[in-house]
């Protein structure tokens, strides 16, 4: 199937209803009404999540090894004021004051326009569902919009919505607020006026210790605690770059109006690598082993001319061609893209597509997302963002602590530059306790207002520092400002920042869309086919009847499997082992392991592909090697086949 | 060495400075002057915890087949205010009005007291270090209240104090208040007045959403969302008891004044069963498994003497003496002893306490605290509680949401009870919109009362109904209430819960304590001996020194242990082996392995073991055998000298 037609076939609601029924997920604090945005996992859900975490830790943290780290989730004000997320992180609302709801701002706009739009075709009588493939949640927040009436717009408005609708990120809240009086947007409930869009940051407010005075967030994002870590994981790595830290944990985002179920929520699992790297060098040791990896790349240039055409080519060709940066961003680029195959994930459905610079996070200087289509449209599951500098440098800045990497240079450097010195002298007694800050002032001038002042200096028989905000006045006799020599033999620098950033919930949720499939002969019940490592549970346990001969046998098999790392269940309803089966499809269960009279003679057991519904027979022994094998991913199921031979049954 | 003697050796300054050195753990935020109670994990620190919880998983949630779940953390008001965190979860807290400063009032008015009574034994000549043996974290607190005057007390005083301090736990904010001015206890600092103590609720507070409507908390434990979800963990478990959930998940209290370093944090790991069991049979199925197992009891008669005499025996006659009240609690009891023993806690400093029946929370009925020995005292680390029923039902009160469980009874049984029918025809019109609110409160009626209004209604031909206070009239013509005869073939009832709850974080803590010591001829530098299963990385590679030669063989060493599943560190330091492997002591590296120029000639390894510093040497193929078998817990590194013998080096 191609990709849209994937799309198209899948049962969104038949999806659901199985999620919920097996408890995959389900809203949290339901019995009181539930939260939106907030979502528990069942025992699949949940089992999934932990091999997921599980697979991630391998792929990446053990595989390279990365310094693994877990830090607060609970950061005070100061940090994330540092960070920009205190004044960033935020998202423009507006009120009904007629009925309290509340409207992302953004959103309601671009609803409403395209809502108009859509009348506007059906009154000029086009098919208005012909239009260009929607991106992520889009198309259910349309729906908001119930009545779209047939209403003829002139055709100047309909190119005023059309430039409107594709800059609809660019916006700030004062503008959102004249987009809407301009043209008229109200609820589109209740056609009730609304107040003007106020920011709302969407960090979760609280307050840390009894006395009210230290204001702290829940953290938006795991990155933070790593970077302030940075001196402490430079020592544990001798000093050394490049090098990577990873974290794996929750953060929060408040969301105004969450929806599209796990997708969009306010409490997330992420897993995050910081990988350290000297800005002058961004090549990556083991770039050579993932270069002639094809991905499927949707560059800057190719969305700038309104395009989605995917470029599939070798990584390392895009990497020649400057189409990627550099070869780190590549390497993690090709590693995320091994890693989701690894999962599951249908990798005919994700491409790499490059971040426009207006829609980039205030930290980052380049970016790629690894998109994943669903039923949702495309989805942001993993950032690749290059975040430069910037996040050691705000934090070295206010607090004064250098986060810096410093290396011996193979032979000293001459420097020659201006430089500042003081008459300590005279100095100190002129400026008293001002001192220290007209100094610091001074040295902190970059290299040309160095030059300029040094001149000054000389004609001028002084010069004004300004310190915040304040003129000091500063004569020859007590300063000298002189092109100086230094031989150096270490250079100091501030590391770039490679981020991999994983959305761990939102690629579960994928892979769950993925995985799922209905049989052509039972489409009522839905199948979840998960590779064998990633499963929830590894083999169902099911005895032929309820006889009690069985259970013996049953509950030592259990064990034994267990002992080997092998999650398994037993059903001993008394539904028939075929209803079994088909129940256990939907958990996404690999493999089943029957046991049955013959077994109770020969200790034979039969076991059951869940893809294929075949079986083959063998000795017990036998039949639990090849399953263990297969669960490692050392062998396949055509691999048993061969061994084995297919069994048939007439007990199914 | 004894218990005390251990405690007594072990050097806790030298202790943490190789916390802080090697990075297991330092306080977050620490360059913007740290926040207390809150930590960060370094790599060691933070792959020892990954490793507690794949221990922990295997150990209870895999073994037992327990239906894990992950909820959210974020909690609606509405559920913490029904489960009684809202009005319980609480201490109570002082200011002093002059400095800002904040007491927990309990803790003040203890050290105050206690430090009193040291300057009297010391003004009586006695010696004031010849105490009881301290609980707790005790001992760091009292040394706030810095200098202890030699002041003689009178008699009745010592003996008021004494009483006071015995039962501390014991008393309220009010009463608190009153010790505090009828002893004149103030800031111990500044001796400045306090304000009288109110009440500090520990949670978290926060908004959801952005009208500001909805108060949340961060969840003060796991065990709330595995409540809520009962209906359908039940259901998934085809509706059987006994069955129990877990999760592993991070829980958050708002300690007014943190200390006691990672023991007592506000951002904490915890891992929480809730067993779901019938309360008319508590009896476990596999307690015969673990029945023989000797436990180190401290039971409440004993407490109740004044005393700390463990009791040692067999679990299983402890639950026939009614020491531990069913099979149960036992069995949880035993599995968690046996996971303590598993990831390296020294048992002879493990004790399980029972609590008095004054200190238990809010909803527990028993409970037994799984204590651990470490330089803060006795640590409370596992609680095992019975939580009876409060838990459901409070919940299904406050949602109206049934949460029981429904059982085939084995015959049907027949009820006979008083039962409330109302004439439907008149009742209705007659209370109109009060109707279902009259009906509802003569159903919930008990028995007793059903009996006394049935005989009123034939005496008076009409009964007083109260609703919330507002008095309905209901006459006899409208309502019956009789005795009848029903057959029930369905048992209903809400299941109690034992619920295991451990504090991963402390565990860790203890954990370290407990793996540290120093060898006699190197006091300077500590080991920690952490067995291999949970040791933060398995082993180490060093090359004899940095030979160009010795490369190609590390790396493809390396790359070999980890498709394995053995994480592993590469030193290519250019410090001596010597140096190299006493700093990997000091990670709790189990197994160094030496690659020199033996090894380019003919593929042979050294194989040094941590704690006894032996070696083996062999070839490559055989040594990694050996290394993966010892790390699985297969065999011991006696074994690995039988094989091999003991090779000695000089190179050390």
């Amino acid at each position: 199937m191609t990709e849209v037609s994937k799309a198209a076939a899948f049962d969104r609601t038949q999806f659901e209803e199985l999620m919920k029924k097996r408890f995959f997920f389900s809203p949290s604090f339901q019995i009181y009404g539930g939260i939106s945005g907030l979502y528990d996992y069942g025992p699949p859900g949940s089992a999934l999540q932990s091999n997921l975490v599980d697979i991630w830790r391998k792929h990446f943290v053990i595989e390279e090894s990365m310094l693994e780290v877990d830090c607060s989730m609970l950061t005070p004000h100061e940090v994330l004021k540092t960070s920009g997320h205190v004044d960033k992180f935020a998202d423009w609302m507006c009120k009904d004051p007629a009925t309290g709801e509340i409207f992302r701002a953004d959103h309601l706009v671009e609803e409403v326009l395209e809502a108009r739009l859509k009348g506007d075709k059906e009154a000029r009588g086009q098919n208005s569902n012909d239009q260009p493939e929607e991106s992520d949640d889009k198309k259910k927040r349309k729906k908001k919009v119930k009545e779209i009436r047939a209403t003829r717009l002139d055709d100047k408005t309909v190119e005023e919505y059309e430039f409107i609708l594709a800059q609809i990120d660019n916006y700030d809240g004062d503008q959102l607020g004249e987009l809407m009086k301009k043209y008229d947007i109200r609820n589109p409930a209740t056609n009730g006026e609304l107040e003007t869009p106020r920011q709302f940051n969407l960090m979760f407010e609280t307050q840390i210790g009894p006395s009210g005075g230290l204001k702290g967030y829940l953290r938006p994002e795991t990155a933070q605690g790593q970077f302030l870590n940075f001196s402490r994981l430079l020592e544990f790595n001798n000093g050394k770059v490049p090098f990577a830290s990873a974290m794996v944990g929750k953060a929060f985002r408040n969301e105004i109006s969450p929806r599209s179920g796990l997708l969009r929520v306010r409490e997330f699992l992420m897993a995050e690598v910081e990988h350290f790297v000297d800005p002058k060098n961004k090549e990556h040791d083991r770039f050579d082993e993932v270069s002639h990896m094809p991905l499927r790349l949707l560059p800057r240039g190719v969305q700038l001319e309104g395009k989605t055409d995917i470029l599939e080519m070798p990584i390392g060709d895009a990497v020649k061609k400057g189409i990627v940066d550099n070869t780190t961003l590549g390497y993690f680029m090709a590693r995320i893209s091994l890693f989701l195959e690894k999962i599951g994930i249908d990798m005919n459905r994700v491409r790499f597509r490059q971040h426009m610079s207006n829609e980039m996070a205030h930290y980052a200087c380049d970016c790629w997302d690894a998109e994943i289509q669903c039923s949702y449209g495309w989805i942001e599951c993993v950032g690749c963002a290059d975040r430069s500098a910037y996040d050691l440098s705000v934090h070295s800045k206010a607090t004064k602590t250098p986060l810096v990497v410093q290396e011996a240079l193979p032979e000293p450097v001459v420097v020659e530059q201006f430089e500042v010195e003081v008459n300590r002298k005279k100095f100190g007694p002129r400026f008293k306790r001002d001192a220290k800050a007209v100094e610091e002032a001074m040295i902190s001038w970059p290299e040309s207002e160095k030059v300029e002042k040094s001149a000054q200096l000389v004609a001028e028989g002084k010069i004004i520092v300004n310190v915040n905000g304040v003129e000091h006045t500063v004569e020859s006799d007590l300063v000298t400002i002189e092109k100086r020599k230094h031989t150096e033999h270490i250079r100091t620098y501030t590391p770039n920042v490679i981020e991999p950033s994983f959305g761990l919930g939102r690629i579960l949720y994928v892979l769950m869309e993925h995985a799922y499939w209905t049989r052509p002969e039972d489409v009522n019940r839905g199948v979840l086919s998960f590779p064998a490592s990633i499963a929830p549970i590894k083999a169902l346990i099911v005895p032929l009847s309820r006889n009690a001969e069985f259970a013996p046998f049953v509950k030592k098999l259990s064990a034994k499997l267990r002992n080997l790392g092998i999650s398994n269940k037993i059903d001993d309803s008394n539904a028939n082992i075929g209803r079994r089966y088909a129940r256990n499809d939907e958990l996404g269960t690999p493999f089943g392991l029957t046991v049955d009279f013959e077994t109770l003679q020969n200790e034979t057991i039969t076991l059951r592909e869940r893809d294929s519904t075949k079986q083959v027979r063998g000795s017990q022994d036998e039949v639990i090697a090849a399953l263990v094998s297969m669960v490692e991913g050392k062998s396949s199921f055509e691999d048993a086949l061969a061994k084995f031979g297919e069994f048939k049954s007439t007990q199914e």
